[in-house]
């Protein structure tokens, strides 16, 4: 977990040294003006970083995926969802797995900040790094264990949520998106890894959201989370004119 | 396009070296016995393989994904759809896009030879490269342009289709896919670029499939295809005890 300060924005490096495969990671939610320090981050873990995943086209900040391309020896490939309407290598529509090693990312859409917000799911591969013994031809994708963490973007934060009002976003979007794909979907010891925090917080959990996130606990109803996100009337943030046509492409 | 004798297999590699960016490339297909002779094509080609996409899990040859990667300079991921039960770094849903240079593949579900069958739309990206001038915030996912050609593994061959009586194969399902996915929703200049021909054809058209598949021409009905296939009653391929445990896992 690294934080970047003018944006309060965790990016996340996510990998395996272990398990006797070649040791593999991926960032979450890089920054452009942190790309050395994560470039160091991946070198101490001595990682090759396959992929630079962006969980949507961020309005605050450039993301560091086009200058990780250029910076890590082993450029990564950049990943934004289907739905994000920006261009990337890999575009992730829900369910894409990515296997990291013996853990596994698993993209949920989860629109409302905007319409094309994916959160990740983190699990361990239940096979132990994919390997199967016995499979047969009949069965089903691999089954991941129970996720033991979650990366919500700006779809979930802690104790609130991203704002609504621009890039596609819309409040009953995000309200269903965020309550029913995560907060009623997923075990309450989940752990919750948003892209952002102004007051210091690392990480939280389903179980924690669902009692305690001011806007989107258990008890506020869709309505009433509407209202409150239209009540907000924030400033449009200050780089939203520059980071969103960079972002779109994927800083490239 | 390259052939394996020994079970008619064709494997592409497809890539793009000009356009300003760094020469990358896919491989699709892959056998275990031709890897050295894939690693030379891509050796000459000059590009980095990113990813060794299977279309299914093989019952008649072991994928080459696994030797791939530990042939190659830089391993290549392997994919395989969500739905093919097998093991792979990648497990990519319908609508997943893979950026190539300035080309873009878009995996399908063709489910029916197997139930996890993908085949791969090959599109020259609209916005050349990826890089969109003035990208608008509420822009939808970067749309391509008509396919060029369709990478259909067992579901479509050139005259016929892949058999349907085992690995969760069905008929009337892949009538429906290949009907309703390819064959009624290309256009018919596209180009089909099958897993295998037994026959030394290297490809077809949508068009020309349409107006002449033995199995799948426009006029046969549905029943009338599940009939036909029903009838065949094929002998089990020689290699599918251990090719599909195998493929199951990418061959790792």
């Amino acid at each position: 977990m690294l934080f970047e300060r003018d944006s309060s924005t965790y990016t996340y490096l996510v990998g395996d040294t272990g398990g006797g495969g070649p040791p593999t990671g991926v960032l979450i939610d890089p920054v452009d003006v942190t790309v050395e320090r994560d470039a160091a981050a991946v070198a101490a873990a001595g990682v090759t970083v396959s992929h630079a995943i962006n969980t949507h086209v961020h309005a605050d900040h450039v993301t560091g995926t086009g200058l990780l391309k250029r910076t890590l020896t082993s450029p990564p490939l950049s990943v934004l969802s289907v739905t994000a309407g920006g261009a990337a290598d890999v575009h992730a529509p829900p369910g894409w797995v990515l296997r990291v090693g013996r853990l596994q990312l698993t993209s949920v859409a989860t629109p409302g900040h905007t319409a094309g917000c994916q959160s990740l799911l983190l699990s361990v591969d239940a096979e132990g790094g994919g390997r199967q013994e016995g499979g047969k031809a009949d069965a089903t994708a691999s089954p991941a264990a129970d996720p033991v963490a979650v990366f919500t973007g700006d779809a979930l934060l802690i104790g609130g949520c991203g704002r609504t009002d621009f890039q596609g976003g819309d409040a009953a979007t995000l309200y269903r998106s965020v309550r029913g794909r995560l907060l009623t979907a997923l075990p309450p010891a989940t752990v919750v890894l948003p892209a952002h925090d102004y007051h210091g917080h690392r990480a939280s959990t389903v179980g924690a959201e669902r009692a305690g996130n001011a806007r989107l606990r258990d008890g506020i109803s869709e309505a009433a989370f509407v209202e409150l996100m239209a009540a907000l009337r924030l400033p449009m943030p200050r780089r939203i004119d520059d980071a969103v046509p960079a972002n779109l492409r994927c800083g490239d």
